[in-house]
């Protein structure tokens, strides 16, 4: 049965029509627009009516926490104020049932259906991007906890008393390994009067941002500055993954977001060394690697939820 | 239909028959025996043996990380070492199907069950003794994890670089919250001069350790060394309990183990507190309570571990 999954990003929706066994058959793609919630809601409406096959229901992943299909922050889209029910205005203009929930939600089970989390049956799925989100799946099924808001690991705390974070607390891992952070970490490396390839790659590249194509190619090179202020976020990330391995006893990670793509399974090494020394049982068949899906790992998973919940229903 | 719970401790074992409603049938105690694991199952084996009515299949909660029946360690057992197949050894032994599972798990479903986390679907039931451990609830069913060794909330990082922890590690919830840990830091402030009125307590009361009670003592009479040492481990708690519900979106928490028994819920309420300002989404009905069960708390929940999981296979 075709269904239709949707990732709705800051800057892009993809679209796809997806099939039983997770193949994609059909795609959409367009700008995000940055007139608020009613521009998008009518631009994701357009998407999926112009798919093939139809869908007979839709998922989508959206850049914020959810509660009963209401987005109730998304400070990645802009002209989004307040909370925004998402999932009745898109039935309503759809006429199908729609499922939302968070993109690493929808990322995390689409790596566990279809990429690199096969077979796993206590996943978390680590996004690293500017900021840094979880989905988990556990006990072989997908879970959002009590009110739909679980996997937000980017706000554990890995250093009391520590760096001040994006959420204006103390010590998140996100103040340590989140991208936006390390940009700020570097800059005030330079402010010191430490040197650094890193804004001289940006500018070569034409990036607003230090990406993950920038830190990548600083860490090649071994720039003192990069290779620092990424030591620490595997470090912090090595806490973070650890305390959620004591906690949960999972069996894989997967490791997804633009970094992970540049860096590929030499991160998810890193990764697995840095968690190891953490884990209270550290002698057990438990697999940290990267995430194979891309982009793609949105939809999937946004369509195999809406597959679960709403056709299951 | 009755079945036996089990808690075996460092200092008793406790057995009890219990009924479908989780009420408690009948009772059997002794002190657990000094001379390894042969002397510990046999003692069970005896203690499970003297209930009345009989019971038709039995679950035991220990003080140690467990794997498929196997207890990996338990450094709070007299003359355990290595791995001891425990759940094997009382099946051969008593002739009844038998699961074995950690302390704290039992714990946390007996008051799930039976206690203070009625109702809740999400929990996470937090022991807080000479280390911390913890047992989960997730999505109505009891969390033991991939490999059975969830919940191990004490060795959960609050502080990259922190003090030394029990299990070699830095930083770990129970190098700031275990009462060992506690104990140890007060001895430094002692050692560095500081007066307070613990040590003396302690001897009134004939301890051989810093007691739950005499902790509620001193901080009742406002000692100041007791009240800082106690502030920052409600401080850790709230850090590492933030950061589960952070991940995991819980709906309750319970926190038991002595020292909840004597302070009671104005310790919930500090918890609370303390865990609030660490949340990303704060706004939500989830309760943070003490236990009520006490002891019954391990037999309740090993006899219905052994319910779900036996007799329903």
């Amino acid at each position: 049965m075709p269904v239709a999954g949707v990732d709705l990003g800051g800057t892009n929706i993809a679209a796809a029509v997806v099939d039983d066994a997770h193949r994609i058959m059909g795609r959409a793609r367009r700008r995000t627009p940055t007139e608020g919630p009613e521009s998008v809601v009518r631009a994701i409406t357009r998407l999926v009516g112009d798919l093939d096959p139809a869908p007979e229901a839709v998922g989508v992943g959206v850049p914020g926490p959810i509660r009963e299909g209401v987005v109730q922050t998304a400070p990645n889209l802009s002209g989004w104020q307040g909370r925004v029910p998402v999932q009745a205005q898109l039935e309503a203009a759809l006429g199908l049932p729609v499922v939302v929930d968070n993109d690493a939600n929808v990322g995390a089970l689409g790596e566990w259906l279809a990429g690199a989390g096969r077979g796993a049956r206590f996943l978390l799925g680590v996004w690293l991007g500017t900021g840094i989100g979880a989905g988990l799946v556990l006990d072989g099924r997908p879970y959002t906890g009590a009110f739909g808001g679980a996997g937000e690991i980017g706000h554990v705390v890995v250093q009391r008393g520590g760096d001040l974070c994006g959420c204006g607390r103390r010590g998140c891992l996100e103040a340590y390994a989140g991208r936006a952070a390390m940009e700020r970490i570097v800059v005030g490396h330079i402010e010191a009067g430490r040197e650094t390839v890193l804004p001289e790659l940006q500018a070569q590249k034409g990036k607003r941002r230090m990406t993950s194509g920038v830190w990548a190619e600083a860490l090649e090179r071994g720039d003192a500055v990069a290779v620092e202020v990424f030591d620490d976020a595997i470090d912090a990330l090595g806490v973070a993954l650890g305390g959620a391995v004591n906690l949960l006893d999972l069996d894989a990670i997967v490791v997804g977001g633009g970094v992970a793509e540049k860096l590929g399974p030499p991160l998810a090494e890193r990764l697995e060394r840095a968690m190891q020394e953490w884990l209270l049982v550290p002698d057990v068949d438990r697999r940290v690697v990267v995430a194979e899906l891309g982009d793609d790992a949105g939809v999937i998973g946004a369509a195999a939820l809406a597959r679960e919940r709403v056709l299951t229903a």
